[in-house]
């Protein structure tokens, strides 16, 4: 039986983001309690959340309501960013991806003054237009330092990372680190409460 | 007296922009012909140019009329940059600068969809747009793989960078490189001549 302790990085989609939080709770408040309860019994596990994602996480759930033992069960930490170093080709692949999206967004406002001309709705066309924007240049992409944070703390831990972030995942990918869709994450944890478990038997 | 071969990274700008290549020549041709000139009494000085550089510069001066010692003088190197790598924090200096930008082009295109709806000239507008969507969101960043084989390359050759790219410059000073503004660059060469000379008695 493998007894190696493992590492968990967690990004806050899986308190937060309805879609995903369900497995643990209704409410982002319930949710955290959800994973404690589970999370309490792996003792094979270690978990961390970076600490930028953390205030993001304090957005949605009171201070006031998070209990001590899920700061004593969710480590938080940044990653080491100035002793780690990234391999430089990964500069080439940001710096292009950007630049297609750069294209892309000029593209977008180009359509829409053309749709102005055309008598278009003024408020429609630039809410429309902030959508497709954002969409275009962020979706898919390294875009915030909360994303860093998250591959460069799991890359450092050698850890398990856990995000709906789909420019997280593909750096991930860039980085060779192992990513857990957070729609399996309740099932992967109950794994090892058996797992555990047993050992102790 | 210091008799070490130094290394010197050039951009295409010392040939092709006007403002810059005057002091060797009036044409980019004739710019390549004044570089070389000199280069060629300079055996303490070994040139670099990366080979993406390179190919920008056959867009302005004709490949029959590049003389074969140019290119024993100017050696065509990319940087290894699967072997290269840069503190991580690099990462996520360029993905904030991005952010950053990425929200300058969306105010651009925000005030152009205004001014079209106040009845502003569509074809005008949009071409304002375009000039100010570009300046915002490339200039003084680091936005093609030729920035980036630039500064990987000096930073890999320990070599002085020469480029009046304000990108380039900027993130060769988060990179330790040394850099040299083109506009000195003839008075630096011209040292060496001297100097190289002088050893030689």
């Amino acid at each position: 039986m493998n007894s190696r302790k493992d590492k968990v990085v967690l990004d806050t989609s899986l308190f937060v983001n309805p879609e995903v939080r369900h497995d643990f709770g209704k409410t982002p408040t319930e949710a955290l309690y959800g994973f404690l309860e589970i999370a309490d019994q792996i003792p094979s596990l270690d978990f961390y959340m970076p600490s930028s994602i953390f205030q993001e996480l304090l957005n949605f759930v009171d201070e006031k309501r998070i209990p001590g033992r899920f700061l004593a069960v969710l480590n938080q930490k940044s990653p080491s960013k100035h002793e780690l170093t990234c391999p430089a080709y990964l500069l080439y692949e940001l710096v292009e991806d950007m630049r297609d999206r750069i294209n892309k967004g000029l593209r977008i406002a180009e359509k829409a003054v053309r749709n102005v001309g055309k008598g278009d709705d003024e408020r429609e066309v630039i809410q429309g237009m902030r959508k497709n924007y954002r969409d275009a240049l962020r979706e898919g992409i390294l875009d915030s330092k909360e994303d860093v944070d998250l591959i460069l703390l799991a890359k450092e831990l050698d850890a398990l990372l856990v995000t709906v972030d789909y420019g997280a995942i593909k750096w991930a990918e860039k980085l060779g680190v192992r990513w857990l869709l957070p729609s399996k994450f309740k099932e992967y944890l109950l794994s090892f409460t058996v797992q555990d478990s047993q050992e102790e038997v």
